[in-house]
């Protein structure tokens, strides 16, 4: 180490450690009536959200939950998930978000990982619960959540109902100074292989995650997605990623705040409209299902800003959510990262030129963030030139990226291979800065020699009127390695098969876009498209049942 | 230190240090072509500014800077400074802001104080350099800065002029991690009493202040201070805290940075007009001197954003900016909290009342940022509350706070005694969060067992049309122990005595603002206040020169 000047502070100086008590200071002071809302059922303001945080301090800590235990939450998306995402790290615990999407026996995989001691779970996650409690091997109790009148349940270990146990403890709560580098949260991401991976982020890591993530919303006038006035609310899953860190920030700001519970579209749109809602997030699945939902087909979403993350935007989609009345902008990150990495963004050169070149670049992944290293890696560990052109893996730098999988020390060498940590996302930087994901490293195609991107095929084939939904894989092929295999969900009354598809995709290939043999000669037209628990593609899945239609002459299937 | 969960990175998992050098990864992303821009001397692009500080770095290196050493720059604000606020603790040395207003014995005094061993010195303070040289004890070698064409001058142990050097440096430099507790920069802050002291920030420190003020200056709609579509330009002095640090956040968002070198209001004006500056920063005697200049008199200012700190904002210097198209907004902070602290803000309950009760909140010293604590403590160390009344000292906790004065054991462990950073002014702290300062502790004056707040009474007495500028102190008094004694500069054909002033004044103790032995009984008429190095009202020396006046019987003092 570089030997610099440091000098050690003068005894009883206060240096002030990265913790997430800090991010509660401000908010309360900005806009202290600002109110934070769990769809009908509960509304309060940031004074009292404050003083619930003490109260279920107090609660944890009366139930013996000491500094370093983990403590796991079962819940719809709420303010009591809010309120965990704070009181659990600030008395020194670890949170894990449990992913309650997935199957039961990945549930009690992840919860014995994890080391869960005390579980707060909501009253309709009780069955699932129960069906896995005698193979937990670490739970010593449990906190019941419920949104009714009905304050028990058949919990086994319960320590109390939430808002009962609320009620009767104290208000205040002196938070202690700890390390920064605590783990504060955990959560499980699903891999295509093997067992899920824990991955981890400490107080410091959140802290920066938020300061750097206001800063690049509110600082940058072309994006202005995200500032004091406006009402937020996530559609994507606090288990996940801390709904991509939003709501840390949010409260950062005093940010009116509303949670919806689970994803049912009349009580998305029934909020978004009650509570004024300006600013949401969600992956580009959920967003279609709202956008095509019955109890939302004639709504207006009247300017709502939604970041769009997780997997790629095409232009399809950004176009049909614009007639809708919003406006859509890509960011990328993934679990690992905290999550965010980069995001779409407009500079000066940008604003000069067309709506349609705009429109291209808002829905590619974007431009990174502050702090934040992007490059471009070839499989031997050489950097590749960021010309807009050269494709290898997107590797990262940050102050915010897990530092392994929990307990897994082989996979966290690979994912910190040459010290910088590996995406697994096949990618293009441009001169700007621009990231553009070209597909997942196990979805490219390869076919003949060449690499083609299923994105971008997925990209141009949602441009067709026909196509509501679209999944490309690439499915073993004796003669060329492997060919692209289209699985189309249609529009209601519209045809779909292998040669509408191809002349829709011919106009690509004589632009140059993509060449001929991109054009998939097999598809399969169906009413639904396999999704992972966090909604996105499940092409690992769609292979597997791509063989099994093959094999079984499926009829819906269409060859050229 | 409790016992939280501190997992050890993966072995070659890069954690990324809060460095300086990464502040400069997303400028140049976000915006390539914006411009940094010198009078009308020097211009150019993102790209050509990293370019030079890597250039700078190598200048540097070659000379024989290590890591560790003081490196001084004597300069107006230039695009050279901001390259030195980035390639000088970039290589891991530490950057010694020198304050050209102090008097040559101080400048020497911090020069050696700092260890300087490497000086930059524009071609206008040679002789000022050339004064101390002989007594300069650690420097060892210095470049030559200059606007124009005379590439060489009469500097001891010249090592080169700063442009021909560049020219001839390569155009990158790879930047090496260290700890983020390294000093960066170092300047002097100037007491009344004794040598100046020397406050410290390290690079985590600098790169926490600027992410915490890019979210808050970004994120808080009804701010709008700054964005990235900003032009920005600083009226307040790059030695002094880093121009607010506002060049390191400008620099982080992409932003246009406009440098003006001294202070000439027809400069100022020229180059507001010019580059379209939208947002600045100064001290209330430089904005009251802008807009009383006589090359500025009819200038509109069109709508600029400026923050005024470093002193009070009073009324009557708001009205009058807002009448010439200027929004003010004020904002707290010192040389020891790296400065910023607090900022005007206008939460929802404000935003509903009146314009006179918002422009109130806006001549406050606002709102604590993220991450700050501010308290009030007595003199005991007891906390007060903040109810908007109880009067005590301002003190703070935050990341970015000076962990000490540089080898002065003494006014450290004083500064932060009781674990909080002392201000040593006298505040309220109201239920909204607001900060009012009421006055600098040894500013207040004592009169018959009651405290008046200086500036309070400088508010009132600036809200008359026949005064220009005003300072109060307190003077001895037999009977009262303190007397209130007004400095007034009277506008222009404007009478102005002591009956005057009492009748402009007693409507305020008729309302209650003031009680009736507030009024000052004696006054002295001047044409100018004595200023401290950095634009603040010199008490000190006003109370110094009010002794000699009393003493000779002045002709310009007025008395009731």
């Amino acid at each position: 180490m570089l030997k610099t000047r440091v000098i050690p502070p003068t005894e009883g100086a206060h240096s002030t450690p990265l913790l997430i008590k800090n991010l509660l200071l401000s908010g309360r002071r900005y806009e202290r009536s600002q109110e934070i809302i769990y769809r009908d059922i509960s509304r309060y303001d940031y004074a009292t959200f404050n003083e619930r945080i003490c109260r279920l301090a107090n609660v944890l800590t009366a139930a013996g939950v000491k500094p370093g235990d983990t403590v796991a939450v079962m819940d719809w998306d709420s303010h009591r998930y809010l309120e965990c995402m704070f009181a659990v790290p600030m008395i020194g615990a670890v949170l894990h978000t449990i992913n309650i999407r997935l199957s039961p026996e990945q549930i009690l995989y992840t919860m014995n990982h994890a080391d869960d001691i005390f579980v707060l779970v909501n009253a309709e996650f009780v069955p699932l619960y129960k069906a896995v409690e005698d193979h937990l091997t670490t739970v010593e109790k449990t906190i019941l959540l419920t949104d009714g009148d009905e304050k028990t349940a058949d919990l086994p270990n319960l320590v109390g109902e939430y808002e009962t146990l609320l009620a009767a403890a104290a208000p205040t709560y002196d938070f202690p100074d700890f390390d920064e580098n605590s783990v504060a949260t955990t959560f499980y991401t699903t891999g295509t292989t093997g067992n899920p991976k824990g991955v981890y982020f400490t107080h410091r890591q959140l802290v920066l995650h938020t300061l750097t993530q206001a800063g690049m919303m509110g600082g940058l006038d072309s994006m202005r997605l995200f500032g004091n006035r406006d009402v937020y609310m996530p559609i994507t899953p606090m288990f996940h990623v801390h709904a991509w860190g939003i709501p840390y920030t949010a409260t950062l700001l005093g940010v009116k705040q509303v949670y919806p519970g689970r994803y049912e579209p009349e009580m998305l749109c029934k909020l978004i409209k009650q509570e004024k809602v300006t600013f949401s997030h969600c992956v580009p699945t959920i967003l279609g299902m709202l956008l095509n939902a019955d109890g939302a087909k004639d709504y207006d979403f009247g300017g709502m800003k939604v970041i769009i993350g997780g997997s790629a935007l095409n232009r399809g989609l950004y176009e049909a959510a614009k007639a809708r009345g919003m406006k859509l902008s890509a960011a990328y990150g993934m679990s690992e990262t905290c999550p965010l990495i980069s995001s779409g963004y407009i500079n000066l050169e940008l604003e000069a030129g067309s709506e349609d070149e705009r429109a291209a670049y808002k829905i590619k992944a974007g431009v990174p963030v502050p702090l934040v290293e992007a490059r471009i890696m070839d499989s031997d560990g050489n950097f590749l030139p960021s010309d807009g052109k050269s494709q290898g893996e997107l590797v990262l730098r940050a102050p915010w990226l897990t530092q392994g999988y929990y307990r897994e020390p082989e996979k966290s060498a690979e994912l910190w291979a040459h010290g910088w940590m590996h995406t697994g996302d096949v990618a293009t930087i441009d001169e700007m800065g621009f990231i553009e994901i070209r597909d997942r490293i196990k979805d490219v195609i390869k076919t003949g020699g060449e690499w083609i991107s299923s994105l971008e095929l997925e990209d141009l084939i949602s441009l067709s009127p026909a196509v509501k939904e679209v999944a490309v894989v690439g499915v073993p092929d004796p003669q060329w390695d492997e060919r692209p295999f289209a699985l189309i969900v249609p529009r209601e009354g519209q045809a779909m098969d292998a040669k509408v598809l191809r002349d829709h995709l011919k106009p690509f290939v004589d632009e140059g876009r993509i060449n001929k043999w991109a054009i998939p000669t097999q598809i399969a037209t169906v009413t639904e498209i396999p999704k992972t628990s966090v909604g996105k593609l499940d092409k690992k899945r769609i292979r597997v049942e791509i063989a099994e239609w093959q094999e079984a002459g499926a009829p819906f299937l269409s060859t050229l």
